[in-house]
């Protein structure tokens, strides 16, 4: 047995280009007692491997170079010895990157056996959706009737955050990066979408969208929505910070807003949050989840690219704005 | 009765000027039934005022061209037509910035008949001592055992911050802009203390006197200061944001820091907070101040200028770190 794998073949500096990754072929030894192999079928890309791409302390280690990379994926275990992994189980892991590998079971989770299609797991059932929810849940507490604004919202988290922000009772307003991706927000419901890139000065657009001022601010860009978000504030306002995606790529440091006063004078709480402490809420959302996903009341939308050597593609595209809903690679039917 | 009084002739650009000021004399009327006239004995100058002189909305109104100023006084009742502010009285009030006023007793409160000098209700007894007490308790939980930093730490707040810090049982980093102020804290038993003009990088000063890690920042600064703290917090430190008098002056904005993603990556808290609204726990402060004044725990540093006429140089001098602990003008014996 053969895997296809992507390894990291040098650190990007700046924007990722293809020649940072390098798809290379390895023999995979036959399977032993205990152990089962995974075919994968859908992996995951996230802007937060961009960190991991970079040789510094945080959350996650560094990805090295050479080695495959790793990210979330869903596998189908088309061979087995063990007794808790049958052929035909749908398994979830962190080993995306690659067609196949063998595992013991450790860190790998199988999947529950519902109608909805397995991809959903990488995205609005899964981290995405999870990090949407605990934003405003557990981060932000955001209350029915409230202000909330959502920076990167026809993403994989801000569309779910958009959505969720209105099941929860809040009039919600949208930042997007081209019209296409405002038309569909609007459609799904969202109170106020702002193009940032046709917009003009985007705190004016935000003063205009949200004359009364923002309680919750999810934010996944940093820079210019930092900003504009600070100057809208209500007092007392509160900032659940996900993600900075705008600074990724910074190759010379961007400096911060030069309104950071605004947190004293309003008062405001900023707080940032990685979505894995908080898994012990998980099945608590996968309920709550499902049963939105179920009625219709969530949209999962989904933007896909076919086969492994697309995957670097794929990650690119996050940083150009192509993706719509949920960025993923299918491997395998 | 001429009372002198000192308005706001012009708004500062950047700096305040002693032209940005003008002493003026106004006669006061005879006190009728229900009233009393004080002398102030003590003003306070405080960096906050800085933000009044603008002309933008925030928590509290901006001055007025041409208007008294106002801020933070002790004075004493010499002539009275009102039961509840006998002749002799002393009170407190935020009719600063005059020598005498006449009052029908609105938002004006008697001191407490206690042995303390009556000017430390301006200081670590009044506004800027529970400020300190608050950040540290109310906003970041400060907890035994944990390493706090604080910026700008000889002055009214900072002073107390370090102290209160200390008998709360935590490791204390203290911030200051000379060696004079180093060497005084050092002496109050602060842990480390840099002097952020001499140290060189003051993200390497940092690391060196915490390389634990900080878990509450006390911010005065902004600017560096929160640049450097951001880099050296701990996983889930606090921020307590009370002031950022490095930004005051600004005439171009200053850019925040280039590093503001380590909120996600550490998962800080960022919390600003005006202490007036967490006024209802000034009686527990008082208390538990009063105690620490009583048993020499808390040394009340004071720097003292004299006259009316040498208030807005008091004011500047804020900005040019001129103050060790509470900035005060002496009025009047």
């Amino acid at each position: 047995m053969i895997t296809q794998q992507i390894q990291l073949h040098s650190r990007p500096e700046g924007l990722p280009t293809p020649n940072n990754f390098q798809l290379t072929e390895q023999n995979l030894p036959s399977i032993q007692t205990g152990e089962f192999l995974v075919k994968n079928l859908w992996m995951s890309v996230d802007p937060y491997m961009r960190g991991r791409m970079m040789d510094r302390k945080s959350y996650i280690p560094p990805f090295q170079i050479g080695e495959v990379l790793e990210g979330g994926a869903i596998g189908e275990v088309i061979e087995s010895q063990h007794p808790d992994f049958p052929v035909g189980s749908k398994v979830t892991s962190m080993l995306g990157w690659r067609s196949h590998f063998i595992s013991q079971g450790q860190e790998i989770t199988r999947l529950p056996d519902v109608d909805i299609d397995p991809s959903h797991f990488l995205g609005v059932l899964g981290m995405p959706g999870m990090t949407a929810w605990t934003g405003l849940n557990h981060i932000a507490a955001l209350q029915k009737g409230e202000t909330l604004f959502v920076s990167a919202a026809a993403g994989a988290v801000g569309s779910v955050a958009c959505q969720i922000g209105k099941l929860m009772g809040a009039r919600v307003i949208a930042s997007v990066g081209s019209d296409e991706k405002a038309e569909h927000l609007r459609a799904l419901g969202i109170d106020e979408v702002i193009n940032y890139k046709t917009c003009g000065d985007l705190n004016t657009a935000l003063a205009t969208a949200a004359p009364e001022g923002i309680d919750v601010y999810f934010e996944n860009v940093g820079a210019e929505h930092l900003s504009a978000a600070l100057n809208n504030m209500k007092d007392h306002g509160r900032i659940a910070v996900c993600g900075m995606i705008a600074q990724y790529n910074d190759t010379i440091p961007t400096p911060g807003p030069s309104n950071l006063a605004q947190i004293i004078a309003k008062k405001l709480k900023i707080e940032g949050f990685i979505v894995f402490e908080h898994w012990a809420h998980y099945p608590e959302f996968t309920s709550l989840m499902g049963q939105w996903l179920a009625s219709g009341n969530i949209e999962a939308e989904q933007t896909i690219y076919h086969g492994l050597e697309q995957a670097p593609n794929a990650f690119l595209g996050l940083f150009e704005g192509k993706n719509k809903g949920k960025m993923l690679v299918k491997l395998s039917d």
